[in-house]
């Protein structure tokens, strides 16, 4: 037996089918994602287990032949902390089903084996990708896929729909521009990043800045998101445009580079200059920044991705689908009214 | 076959078998971790993977009957960064020899199943714990451990020897007090936490402070490492004891919690209060930050802890060990000489 380290009496399978009100065989059906289980009966046996804590045991889960319940989450980075409230949604959505998660970066990974490649060797049901996808992802041979975020996707072979959740990056970008709009800031900065979420966030911030009558400078180049390109950006930006009052930096991390830089030019912050970053990660939440930012609802776009890779390894969904969740402003200490001097 | 997204031409275990100037034979039985192979043949193999980049395939994995050559990380919290060199170290090690990693933490981790439950269902090969062990970690059917910094070992069972890499956080803590001994500081005080690596830390700052002189305050209360523990447990300090004028925090993510007690105290860092963290993450080495902290240096760890646990794993070294590197001092902005006023 495996340690339970959480918990003693561990439910069983018997219990959830009494939960249920079905049959042990049908709960089996719902587990291996038989297509002929009825919705009515599938949605009572995943109710009851996520409300017993039940998850299948190893024997249960060989039940289902050629199924590792494992879902592999790719991500750029771990030290960009967006990615944590995405694990804590995909977990909430996908652990009652009986999946489990194994999260692998490109940024430590190992050079010798591309960690999609992992993922296919271990054999996982399904992939969660948290970033612009690699080329190659989309073969014959590699099971369903849900994008999460805002990303730059190549043609998905023919063979292999897929889905994706994002926040609506175009819509937090205008949030931002809105906010800074509404604080008198007309001569403004965007230190870019390159990738999906960096250009939908770039495009739509300057567009509405010039609909509110303002101007945007967006810094030239678009490396990888952080500290060191927040520093280098706003550098650039200020010593081209002594004018820009405000910068909106394309997530928290360059944001962060973007503090260093004001304080490194004597700025104080937000009275000479307003800083916004996206994501609304940990770091900007802490108080020694205390940095507003677009909450990019991660926790909620991780539990539809789960949802909708559950439905797609399990059969049910095979169409392709694009789900959007409206982001928030999480106004903060870095942005004020614009100086009139 | 996988997408191949970062090569062409993948080498095969022909290529492998010149270059190390053996029998395709002879790798297959190092790819098993075959006791047969005499050492120079295995060290001759793996040095040959390592300068091809050659990964085993799915088919030769499956020689290594019951192998899944898949390693499990466990640690407390992704956004403790601590964990990220100690992953790319565990990847250097690990990847050549054809181990992939899965890492898992216990903060986003769904309630109803324990990671360490997680990789015994997906029959890991080993397992290295990057926090302090849960309990019923040490049962007999638990694949081969290599614990990973210094934590509170409750006894492991008979059977199950374990091997364990740290840096030397006792001496690290005295790196800390002889730096600030040296800058004229007496009067300290130490954000303390819980767990094996923060007693130690405590332990010997306070011992070594003593022997130096110095007068230690340590916090009542040890929750987890957090921004929120360290800005309480500095405005404790500081409300009782106003002679303080230096702060050890026992990790950088408390230290930043430090840091925005002095900002909100209205005292400059480190003109009125010298900081110090340990770990030496990205978030310490951010430029807004500049912490003077501890370098536990993370990839050497995870590069021993890598090559202890594939021996274990590969059934050539089975006795109880215990690594210890020494730790160096990163001295950045937030430490100084004390004000002679």
């Amino acid at each position: 037996m495996p340690p339970t380290p959480h918990r003693r009496g561990r439910p069983t399978i018997y219990d959830v089918a009494r939960a249920a009100g079905v049959s042990k065989s049908l709960v089996s059906l719902v587990l291996q994602g038989s297509p002929k289980v009825s919705e009515q009966s599938r949605r009572a046996v995943e109710q009851a287990i996520a409300e017993l804590g039940y998850r299948p045991s190893r024997a249960a889960s060989n039940l289902a032949a050629g199924r590792t319940r494992l879902v592999g989450v790719l991500i750029d980075d771990y030290t960009n902390l967006w990615f944590v409230d995405l694990v804590r949604g995909l977990h909430a959505a996908l652990g009652p089903r009986g999946y489990r998660l194994s999260v692998a970066d490109i940024a430590t990974a190992d050079q010798a084996e591309h960690p999609v490649e992992s993922f296919l060797s271990t054999r996982v049901d399904g992939i969660v990708v948290g970033m612009d996808p690699p080329d190659g992802l989309w073969s014959g041979k590699v099971p369903p896929v849900v994008v999460a975020g805002t990303r730059e996707l190549s043609p998905p072979h023919a063979g292999s729909p897929f889905a994706s959740v994002a926040n609506d990056d175009a819509a937090g970008a205008r949030l931002v521009a809105g906010h800074l709009a509404g604080l008198g800031h007309r001569i403004v900065g965007h230190v870019a990043v390159a990738g999906g979420a960096g250009t939908a966030r770039r495009t739509a911030f300057t567009d509405e800045m010039q609909a509110l009558g303002g101007t945007v400078h967006v810094t030239a180049s678009v490396g990888p998101a952080s500290d060191e390109l927040g520093h280098a950006g706003a550098m650039e930006l200020l010593a081209a445009h002594p004018g820009i009052t405000a910068v909106f930096a394309a997530n928290d991390v360059i944001a962060v580079g973007v503090l260093a830089a004001a304080r490194d030019l004597g700025l104080r912050v937000p009275d000479d200059l307003s800083v916004v970053g996206y994501d609304d990660t940990s770091l900007a939440a802490a108080r020694l920044i205390g940095l507003t930012t677009v909450d990019d609802r991660g926790f909620d776009v991780g539990a539809a991705a789960g949802r909708l890779l559950a439905d797609r390894m399990e059969g049910r969904i095979i169409e392709p689908t694009a789900t959007v969740l409206p982001p928030t402003l999480t106004i903060r200490g870095t942005t004020g009214p614009v100086r009139t001097t």
